[in-house]
């Protein structure tokens, strides 16, 4: 590879928000106050599934609050993003706990509350459904008309039966992955403004603005032109604030509208719990076939999403699951059948990862599995298997360029001083194992969301020399501002100090997609840079018009070859204005059209892969079944890298998220109901349960990308849980197969041991 | 002329903003609430003319109040728009009443006002300079070191002594005007909000946001990216506010970076009328030759204009008036020479007009003394000499295309009904006259402000079909946002309400100059139509894609000559989206570049002239001196009427504002301190003073402006005053000279006559 030089790009970076957020500066949504602003709140019911016969909303002056109920709203009664099947106000039935019987406003956040409280529902309960395969049967209830299944998705590929049939080792198991809550630092919010000219303005802390106007305007009964969205400082996210911030905005616009207030609906930690999408719950059946030799030939996986009581984000989810089901293997046959379900469990949406991490878990896992009933070494049965160029995917594309997964599980192992478990001590109580896992994720959306594939940004370069940026891709904490003001300054060749960068709004540029699918860096990243390099040519095409034919701009000079340091940029800056240079352009970035066959599962599901190895090393407490990561080693393919310290960021934060998912956090519901909404029950890593980390990346440039660049946010984690569940199992010397490995598990894998 | 169907354009329309204004849900500046917000005051001199000792803050505790001195200012503490003469706080001498002595802010109005009372100075008072001709003298205090000239310009053409050699007869008479006050119903403001990321948004009621970042990032020393100005609501500006609301700003922007807390600055209606710019006071002397056949020869005009004690835009507007002082008429010489003088007086500012009503009512006047004095017909007079096709303009200009100053004169005297006094009879104690006049005026900047002078615009349809657009230039009451919609809406062959426009914003646009000199119409205008046709473009393309190949839009529908109604608006938009089309596009527009010597004021100021004749009809009641406008006929030239209630308000107001200026407005001072700062002493036109308006427009379109059209914004004033003038003089059978005609000064000229 050859490495160009860069000024910015790649280069160690101040986080352009970093001050604001460590002074206390920064104005998270709850920060955010309008003059004769109410609280909202939400009334929700006792139960998770029920008829409801009547909803009595106490009387209420006009002056002390405002309630509205299904009938009361004035556009569409329906929420969800995908399929209409969720009402934002219940009227008829509940089928989950954080259906919505009516919500309020009042001038108090305490008033909001009370007024909530005294809503009443006159409720006859239903069974409640929360259990996939229960969901499934035939007797269960059904949750909607139409039954308890969202949808199914395959992907087919090859004659299973014959690989099946060839096969000399066939592994099986059914794997479990439990829900995760994003743990994001600051709860769900939104305020509503009734804004100028007839049009509401809503501050939301979201991912996805586009999707919250949408929302708005829908129940509203608004033209999208009347409603304008604006991010607000947001305090992480991790994909559970794609879908459902609309839910929050839609509620809090309702009751700005009826109350002709501002009105801010802010969750508490509870109600974020109980209320906001999780990872989904999956169970996984897995049959993977191989030769003696440790060929793999086939797998043929059954994958069942828990969605909870509503469609949501789920298909779209499992779709990402279902085309990387079985991981970066060449095989010569796959079945893989992925059923989303209806339960009245906890709602299912996006998250870090989107459905992989749970098949990753499950594929990983029967990896390691057919090397132990093969007494081959885990890596090198990966590097038997391991995709490369020329490869046929499980979509059935063939790989052509860079396909570095093998460079990655290769650097991994020489990072890590990876050995056989079989060289370790056992120690006191303490039983060591180390676990790989190898990973593939798909940068920007996939092929089912392709009509959302597109981005916008626009450059505006002021007579004073600075720049301001504006993206339709936000800020959730990543760091994607100062990876654009990198990108901008690079392509304009000035100091990343003169870019500003701003939080989206919805009303500075074109719907450009949700940020999601760890697509922001590049899909806010091609149209600025874009944008950027139409506004260098017309600057230089001025120079040389004065005369100067070789100039050019860099770091913040023209310089020429004949003359040296022709002008300063602010002098360049002066003479485009003097001659009425169009100083801002926009730039537009479309990923090309892929063949995708949505009932086989074959095409070209993704742009491009991005390949990630993590290597797990753990220590598993006989006595407390406690386990510890001691220490995870990273290696991911990332293109190009950006913002090195936001690219370290990422890679750290998803090693302990998905500790998290594979060790501790465990979401317990009874009847529908969570019973641990809050980090006092519920456990997330703390700075304790922090391994050692160890990343290195591999630079390999990918033309789709700004400078080459591909997404990190997911690929951080999806192999994480995989990696550690390996790395349990090799210490105990049992298959693990379901996660979170809290302690109790682990004693109960202990004690099958025996 | 070949009349297009249009759908929009010229049709008649509802105002966009008027459902929000009559139902009082506007939001004007002094709406606008902040929760936490602070207020200002402004502590200024008691004196016009003083060297300052000592300016003593009494001491204030930070939780009440702040209060800042020039030394406090973190920038430039300079505000001059175009000169560096001003400063935003005064140190070290007062030049007049209006200087800035403190800025105070505290949590409510009334701690601010108290706080700036307490500001006490140690000022030795100087003699106050409050005539031009005095100013200019060799024994007036200089109020600027240099002296108190501020700039001198000047037009020279031919041979101006062989032009009044070869006259027959020449007419002299020296002319003055007053000052004006515009008079809006909203006086001054501006909020400004330290925001997010260490931005300062300021909010202002304005006619351009961008002179207001500038100003505010000046006195901040802030890039002018970290500055954001969202233009309020505006309630009416007439040029008032395009510089003095800089001041205002960046008050409020110093005081919120001092105080930490949004800080609002709004004036009284007192403050507003002692503080903010006025229409210049000028001594026009003005010399015309011509033969004894009526046919003129040369004028020879000195204007000198007042500016006040700084050259705020003084230079620029005297400017205007410099190139078209010698009116739309053809003449073998001409000598002008402009003086702008400073004085400790009111400050001259921008105003409807921009120094064309002064030189246009005194050359007006000398027209019509020159038909007197050869007891020729007024009108027959102005035919004989008015500008046809192939005329030269005092600027050297051959006039080439569409001139049709002629035709305004021939349609007024039409629509009139105009004959010559002598055909009047006298009735009891009321005279009666009629004035004719005819006046041109540069639609669009001054070749002297060139490069201000393009425009950005952004439009995007959005995924419901709904439109938002986004534009530089402003509304204030005019109608620009209505008539930008029918402008998009029939570029796309939509519904024009589909289209939204919003506010400026200067975050959404690069800067597209300031709304001023009648531009409005036709810079926005122009690039958004340019946006339209882009995207109108894209989206034809990708409906013949589909294999329709004449299809086009039209009405809301996609239609084909082969296959009629192919789809509707929304399904159009649907598809766009389903194919990734790029849905937002910008557009540009930049005037060619014009010559011009500003030395001699030979060249193309203007990009193009547009034509008025004003005709008035008057009474005069003997008794009392009062003047009666009883009738007033206008007849523009307007290129393409856009928004004809739009037209027909800016045509009405410029009548009634320009009949304030001509009879009622006079701006009383002593030592330079207004002496009648508000409505009752203060006396504008009310609806009982409003004439019977008749108007008519020549359509004949400019391939420079949107579908033709030109602006109107100041056309409808220029002539007014001029032709009331003469309408006057015309009654009382003596020359005016001076305005506004108050009845002590027609009793004066009643009593010359005897």
């Amino acid at each position: 590879m050859t490495r160009q030089r860069f000024s910015c790009v790649g280069r160690p970076a101040h986080r352009v928000d970093a001050a604001d957020k460590v002074r206390g500066e920064a104005r998270f949504l709850a920060d955010l106050r309008f003059q004769g602003m109410w609280e909202a709140a939400v009334a929700t019911p006792p139960v998770a599934h029920a008829l409801v016969r009547r909803i009595t909303i106490p009387p209420v002056d006009r002056a002390e609050g405002v309630a509205m109920v299904a009938a009361d709203v004035p556009g569409i009664n329906q929420i969800g993003i995908v399929q209409r099947d969720q009402p934002l106000l219940v009227s008829d039935r509940v089928r989950s706990a954080g259906d919505r019987l009516a919500i309020v406003a009042a001038p108090t956040r305490a008033a909001a509350r009370a007024l909530a409280d005294a809503v009443s529902a006159d409720l006859k309960p239903l069974p409640v459904v929360e259990d996939v395969r229960h969901a499934m049967s035939a007797d269960a209830p059904s949750i909607h008309e139409g039954g308890n299944i969202v949808a199914r998705l395959q992907v087919v590929r090859g004659d299973i039966d014959a690989a099946f049939a060839q096969a000399d080792v066939i592994v099986e198991g059914e794997y479990r992955t439990g829900c995760q809550e994003h743990a994001y630092l600051e709860p769900q919010g939104a305020v509503a403004v009734p804004g100028v000219d007839g049009r509401m303005v809503v501050y939301s802390t979201c991912q996805c603005p586009f999707y919250v106007r949408r929302a708005v305007a829908d129940v509203l009964g608004y033209p999208q032109s009347m409603v304008r969205v604006v991010q607000a400082c947001t305090g992480g996210a991790f994909g559970g604030k794609e879908d459902y911030p609309s839910e929050v905005a839609a509620c809090a616009a309702l009751l700005a509208t009826a109350s002709g207030h501002p009105v801010r609906l802010v969750y508490d930690r509870a109600e974020d719990f109980r209320w906001s999408t999780k990872r989904h719950r999956t169970v996984i059946t897995h049959r993977l076939a191989a030769t003696s030799s440790g060929r793999m030939l086939g797998m043929q996986i059954e994958a069942l999403y828990d969605a909870g009581a509503y469609a949501g984000l789920s298909v779209v989810v499992a779709e990402r699951g279902n085309s990387s089901a079985c991981g970066p293997y060449g095989l010569t046959a796959v079945d893989v059948h992925t059923t989303i379900v209806y339960t009245n469990g906890l709602f299912g949406g996006a998250f870090r990862g989107f459905g992989a991490p749970q098949v990753t878990f499950a594929t990983e896992r029967q990896v390691d599995e057919l090397a132990r009933r093969l007494a081959i070494d885990p890596v090198l049965l990966r590097e038997m298997n391991l995709w490369r160029s020329g490869s046929v995917t499980a979509s059935g594309e063939v790989l052509t360029g860079s396909v570095p997964v093998l460079q990655t599980l290769r650097r991994a192992v020489r990072a890590a001083g990876y050995r056989p478990r079989r060289l370790d001590t056992k120690h006191e109580r303490v039983l060591r194992g180390v676990g790989v896992a190898t990973s593939y994720y798909g940068s920007n959306l996939h092929k089912g969301g392709e009509r959302h594939d597109r981005s916008h940004a626009r450059v505006t370069i002021n007579a004073d020399g600075s720049v301001n940026v504006a993206v339709g891709l936000t800020e959730m904490g990543q760091g994607l501002l100062t990876a654009v003001a990198q990108i901008v300054a690079e392509e304009l060749g000035v100091d990343k100090e003169r870019v500003v960068v701003a939080h989206v709004d919805t009303d500075a540029v074109q719907d450009s997609g949700p940020t999601v699918a760890s697509r922001g860096t590049i899909m806010a990243g091609m149209p600025t840079r874009r944008a950027a390099a139409a506004l260098r040519l017309r600057m230089v095409r001025t120079v040389r018009r004065e005369g100067i034919a070789d100039a050019d701009i860099r770091q913040g000079m023209v310089v020429s070859r004949s003359s040296g340091q022709v002008m300063t940029w602010d002098d360049l800056v002066g003479l485009c204005y003097a001659q009425r240079v169009e100083m801002s352009a926009t730039g537009f970035y479309r990923p090309p059209p892929r063949p995708y066959d949505a009932t086989t599962g074959q095409g070209r599901p993704y742009a491009v892969n991005s390949y990630t190895t993590h290597i797990a090393e753990v220590e598993v407490d006989e006595g407390t079944g406690l386990v510890r990561l001691v220490r995870v080693t990273a290696v991911h393919d990332v293109g190009r890298v950006i913002f090195p310290e936001g690219l370290r960021g990422q890679i750290e934060g998803g090693i302990v998220q998905g500790a998290g998912y594979a060790l501790f956090e465990s979401l317990v519901t009874r009847g529908g109901i969570l019973h641990n909404p809050g980090f006092t029950d519920y456990v997330v890593p703390g700075i304790a349960d922090t391994p050692h980390i160890r990343m290195e990346v591999i630079e390999q440039p990918w033309k789709g990308g700004p400078f080459g660049a591909k997404g990190i946010g997911e690929p951080s984690l999806i192999g994480v849980a995989a990696a550690i569940g390996n790395a349990v199992s090799d210490a105990v010397g049992v298959p693990v197969r379901e996660i979170p490995l809290t302690p109790e598990r682990v004693l109960w894998l202990l004690h099958d041991r025996q």
